[in-house]
């Protein structure tokens, strides 16, 4: 299977990104992390760019704050989709990053989620893997059902509790 | 190959999408174009997305407008990848739209592009299909190189404008 | 009586509705609670909603955050009224849901109040119902007169000490 | 039958306001149209929100721009159920009418909807007064039946075009 | 001396509104504080506005959050001067009540301060009764010759710590 | 009767700040206009505000755009009150202007009307002249009864097209 | 006299540039333009910028719109000075390009103008290239002076038609 | 070697601008830090500025909040390049200060970095000092080295802890 790489800006970012560390564990998807900076190791950046696909990378993530750019290099360097996680910092509640990460001008794409949104970065790798594996869409379907599962005991609980 | 979906929340979105269609054409990518309201046609939406993979879909494309829950309804309803472009409309430049295409819950996400950013939608899904398609890599480099060119020329044409 | 529907799209978000619920109390107005997700149990959202105005509901109130599509889900499965809470979550101060609530395209209304407005949501469907009701009309001025009464007595206090 | 007032701060927002009257006449539901503003004409919209519900107004519909207090104002003046439309002027494209209307403090709610959402306003007044009222529902589902049809009417035509 | 009316719309306006007090204290201003909501005790404030002229006021001050219509609605009620703090409030920053007192429509015009600005409101008021009183147009430079000694007093010190 | 003076950043504010003018003139207030720039002018500024009191002038009114500082500028230079009026200018909708004439720091306040609110700070202007000139205040009030009346027509136009 | 380069991320951004460039000319400081990309040519950036101090530039200035990483990659590979003008574009107004340019993280600044700020970027730069250089200070002290001639006489022109 | 002056608004901006003197003393690069406020204390700052090249300062850096007009004070008055950090303050997350900071009109340029940016407005310093400074432009590429080398070893941390 192919690997997801995920890149983060700085480690400070490393508590949001575990969570999409987490969830490719799940999937039993393989996966390398890293911390490269767009403007501190541009050219580390710009190395494991070049080389991603042919490293057995599927899709790549990078997470980033503020002027978030290191999702747009990333994708400046490669063809394989690159997902992007904005990352709230101290200041402007990741309206910044969000804008950094998404607005991206024609011809290179970066496949924005919500705000710290680890998880969905991680799912939406998952998915992208998954357009030509059988296997593992079965088991992003049937993580879907356990997950509507916990919502339908949750709402068991409370309309026990309130419309009794 | 997997097609590309691509559905429109109202056909008054169709100058934007058709910038979609256009670079899918132009890798040759077989694709279908819909247009489904999340909320005025719910059920078509559903049961588009129900039987999106086995129909033979990659990747579904989403365009909408304002409270733009088109991606989202059908990024619910089925684990293919799912790129949303939120569609400026007359009010509020793009941002509603954008923020509820890319603020997705975790569990669900939408792949979101730029506002009216059809162009890298179609280039994203290319993308997504190319993990697996190494030729359809090689034409996204192709074209990457083209467009690299087409800049640089631009960048002569001014240079020998400006710095003579 | 017409019953009031409550849904929340995640059960976090149980602090701010449980106003909505003692608000109904206050008036003795039948309510149900539940947690339903637009996202991840599509299916009960739109089996709730097609069935409830035969099931006795007047009002729907809906909750949800961010990308906070619950309430336009359950607009585009009835025809019934749909009160919807936009919910701040942990970015963008609660703006992602007042857009993604309020900003619905045309021909499927949500009546959205601010953010958090759990109270006022609970208000808006007692004044619904109290169109044809009369009594509940009563009630409704009788509530307000109190909640004017309270503004007095600060005032009074307020007077007494920075007037004397 | 119930009527359904329409107020507007201004005769300058007539443009928008008429999508409310024209869908209020689709629906045979009597209405009445009033210039009144909040700040010009705070007696007039005193005096016309005191006696609304004895006149036999079982909704009101407000819409005002900038500093949009018109809907607010009435809603302080009845138990009536208020739907406010922001109306978008030559600066802050609506944003500012919008937080105006639906920012509402506990105890006095206004049920908004998108900016220059005047189509939903009437919608939403008439699907309150459907609550009690199973012939009008009717007509709400064959409305909503019939904008189905559009959108499907539509997906056809683009589906020969595009998908051929 | 003319006074200076200070009415908040809720009492929880008060740890700001204090600010204000402190100020025209001060400078010896005659002032009264009060607790009227536009939305909870319409009549209070209308009666209130009405006659502060002829009560001895000359300026009014007015404080609210969210959509804070009571400066609108006081300056509706009398042409005496009247001044707007936005109050911040659980969400939104301050930005909704910003933009709920300070756009307001052509003929009503309000004196809009900073967010949470309460003592520049007070400082206006008193500049207002100070353009025909020279001696409180005397205090008014004291003041300021005393702030701006505060400040060049910091300097001094940071000065003699950095700078050495 | 103290004058107002009235500055602009810019004469390409001018055909906003001719309203205030033409405000000035039917209340037949004295005024001047200047242009004065905070940023290419600052002496002229400092001068012309230093000397504003003892020149007879009893409010200025300052209009300007962008990172709009000259109501502010004027406003550390006299204890008069200083109006400012934020222009939209050709990004960002007059939301920089509106912020940075209004969030004034505690000691220099700046009396802030709407975006282009030229007519509002005149009529501002008028109610601080008449705070001690009863006969002004009549005017006012007139101007007022006028506008109200100005409105009752145009309801009684609308309210005969549309209520017939 | 050290060179300013001024690097565009595409043609079309020229109209705006265009400013920058007539005033470096009026300054008589060398300077050179060019179209390089961040994303599709990220080589002709990286390599442009590896050799700028080198090849006799003091001072780069970048301008690109939307997600505007332009400034900051050029920024990533220099330690020369660059100055940033965010673009705007068809959506957002330009608030994405100035949060993507200015937001830069600590370690790589962008010294950032206002939203298609080109002639204060140019003269930004030609304010550095002036530290050292006495006789362009003084030009630039001149260009000021004019500047304020100008207002002046504007303002004598505006003070004859209104304050005869 | 030319002198850079910090110039804050309030001794409260002390904590942020503190990282600005660290980044200055780590370059031996001279420089003065003052307290002076643009309304406060105008001519204080006006005096500062006119001498501020004559007195050996080469560029100023000045931090303020809200309506942040420091910087663009000191540009006024000075043709050395002025560098502005916006700080963050209690209500709207720092986008008051940032617009009233870089939104500045053309003429008087302002360079601005990240809200609260202090660090990177000192290497900004720096990098204009070195411009003509063969060694100041050596010890930038040598910090830039080491703030590089700090993101491989958090890098190299991360990989042997996530990617055994």
């Amino acid at each position: 299977m192919k690997k997801v790489g995920i890149i983060m800006g700085s480690d400070s970012d490393l508590p949001v990104v575990e969570k999409a560390v987490d969830t490719l564990k799940e999937f039993d998807v393989p996966y390398e992390v890293h911390v490269y900076s767009a403007h501190r190791t541009p050219q580390q950046v710009h190395q494991f760019t070049a080389e991603a696909r042919e490293k057995g990378f599927g899709v790549l993530i990078a997470a980033a704050g503020k002027a978030a750019h290191l999702a747009g290099s990333i994708a400046a360097g490669t063809t394989l989709p690159v997902i992007g996680i904005p990352i709230k910092s101290s200041t402007l509640d990741g309206l910044d990053a969000l804008l950094s990460t998404v607005q991206m001008p024609g011809g290179i794409p970066v496949a924005t989620v919500a705000i710290d949104g680890a998880q969905n970065a991680a799912l939406l790798a998952v998915q992208m893997l998954a357009i030509e594996d059988a296997q593992l869409a079965e088991r992003l379907s049937a993580q879907r059902a356990q997950a509507a599962e916990k919502v339908l005991k949750k709402n068991k609980k409370i309309e026990e509790e309130y419309n009794a």
